[in-house]
């Protein structure tokens, strides 16, 4: 359950998870990682008052798929939610090697200083730490992690992306009553995880690099459109000129888009994120869509409905969940599945006998 | 029930659904309207037989929401699986304005000249038949709905997207038991039921038409995406330059996308469907399309996705209406909705409380 156990040590300093609370001197013998139960108040005073410590360890009990953690964690999410300062999301995804690390790491330590307080966190359910999962290496972004002002956190153990998602949207919000007011939220471009990240932030950053004029290729369709902005990542020594030719490709395609609920007109840029080009110019840009969707009401708008979203989705994804865990619905669909492929019977024919019998047996 | 009751009584006479079977002549006084029941067997025999009265009457069973009529519809449609001939299912979506109706006139009344045999069908879930819903006015099609290879059928009566997707798969397969090959499902560009259209094609392809540089404002987001032709209608007189000019965009546009799964190159194409300028050539391409995808595999591959796909959606809708029509859960969601949108409590403790609430129920 404990996430970070896999992590260089290095970082448990940092986060101070699975640091040793208190060690009895007098039982030399007995094992020394014995981490000190505290009450909810506790933690929700420790996170409130900035203490990271308290913030990592309440991430964790989030991240816990243990019962004993839920109500715990539940409980401490509760008292947060109210305490959680104003802030900015921002959602960052982009292909491999797109840079998305380099770039958080400038883009992070320019936003702390200008004085803000920065958490990045991460959506990848398919994240496995043998595979190099992002921000799974932390050194990526070695001088933000030092930084007192940053705090990243990487993303939960592998799961479903409901669980992940949920788990990084409740994070979110321990991470806000600690007093981080710039939330990064950064996904890896393939996959369903774009949609979740978008769910859950109030502007969305698709990184991308220039190519061989195939720039958008093994982009998931859909995400463009998803994007408040583009920025060409790279734009550097001999690629200067080849991203300017993608900016300009890009943002004929994005005029042909219908603008989103937003009424935002996506940007394309290109940046350096080695040379620091363009960094403060993408905060400055967050900073207009941010006072242009908060003066529409889109900003606020935005949130409730995403909240609300949040709430159905867990509701459907919860049934869906129940549905198709029953064993009598695993047993009947492998049984239906024949005839269905078999173009014996249609697929509300097949259906209609799961369902029949799912809701039989809850009614006895 | 039926449908068709507020069509004028011209078509009638064409779909024969509303026809008086046999009048007793001895009972001068009684309706005259008085449809005669047909079993099972009668209308399989009938449908595969190519009449298009017991085509058009089974139609009306399967679009029935009444519970004595399901089971035969049921019936009827199973049979009617396995006698279905091989067929091109055709989606084709566009905003209101661009064409559509003139289109599938030229573009139908092209296929019944080369043989095929032609059935339209539309989804249109927010079809109200006093606001003019698509296929709702046949006469727009005055010449295909005379045409004894074509068969025109309405849109259901407006319904939940899932129930009217559902009532067209099922005629769907009736139609191709009746020998009808090339299937057309018109859809306008609004709102969810491109998905639902995709879902159920073989060949995907959006109407538009050249305007003032904004051609693609008004066409959801993502919907070009799932485009396998785009063309712009409309091609003819004045119009030729500029539809010229958005064809050239569109094509770049296009090329930006990465290949969907069929691994076929979306074409952009102008026509004239009031010149009959390059509607056999859309044809050709679609022809090109089938064997292209016969060919790698895509074409069965997808159909058969497409079956399991509506298998699981139709468990999946039929779960979220059982849950979110019962009166508890009704009574739950507007209890916690408050709490949520105050910022109280989370969308993950509103949806629990709703849930735990709910199986509880289930299990009494």
């Amino acid at each position: 359950m404990n996430s970070d156990k896999e992590y260089p040590s290095a970082l448990h300093v940092q986060d101070g998870v699975d640091q040793p609370a208190q060690v009895n001197p007098y039982l030399q013998y007995t094992p020394i990682f014995k981490p000190q139960t505290y009450t909810v108040e506790e933690y929700v005073q420790g996170i409130t008052s900035g203490d990271r410590v308290f913030l990592s360890r309440a991430i964790t009990l989030i991240e816990s798929n243990l019962q004993k953690d839920y109500q715990k964690a539940q409980a401490i999410l509760e008292a947060c939610i109210s305490r959680a300062c104003p802030s900015v999301r921002i959602g960052i995804t982009g292909v491999p090697g797109a840079g998305k690390s380099t770039f958080i790491e400038a883009f992070g330590k320019y936003l702390t200083s200008i004085g803000r307080k920065v958490a990045v966190l991460a959506i990848d359910p398919s994240s496995e730490r043998s595979k190099g999962s992002i921000l799974g290496d932390k050194t990526r972004m070695e001088t933000l992690s030092t930084d007192e002002n940053a705090f990243i956190r990487p993303s939960p153990s592998a799961g479903t992306l409901g669980g992940v998602a949920r788990k990084t949207a409740e994070t979110l919000i321990l991470c806000e009553a600690a007093g981080f007011n710039t939330i990064i939220i950064e996904t890896v471009g393939v996959g369903q995880s774009e949609t979740a990240v978008k769910d859950m932030v109030d502007f969305f950053l698709m990184l991308m690099i220039s190519g061989a004029g195939d720039e958008l290729q093994g982009i998931k369709r859909g995400i463009m459109e998803m994007a408040d902005a583009i920025l060409i990542n790279k734009a550097d020594g001999d690629n200067v000129k080849k991203a300017e030719l993608t900016r300009t490709q890009i943002r004929s395609a994005l005029k042909l888009f219908p603008l989103s609920d937003s009424q935002w007109t996506p940007e394309a840029h290109t940046v350096s994120s080695l040379q620091h080009n363009g960094i403060a110019d993408v905060w400055t840009m967050i900073e207009r869509y941010v006072a242009f969707t908060k003066n529409n009401g889109y900003f606020d708008k935005n949130r409730t409905l995403q909240w609300q979203k949040r709430f159905h989705m867990f509701m459907k994804e919860s049934l869906l969940d129940a549905f198709y865990g029953n064993e009598n619905v695993k047993e009947n669909i492998s049984r239906v599945q024949q005839d269905l492929l078999n173009g014996k019977i249609s697929p509300y024919q097949a259906g209609t006998k799961v369902l029949d019998d799912y809701f039989k047996h809850k009614e006895d």
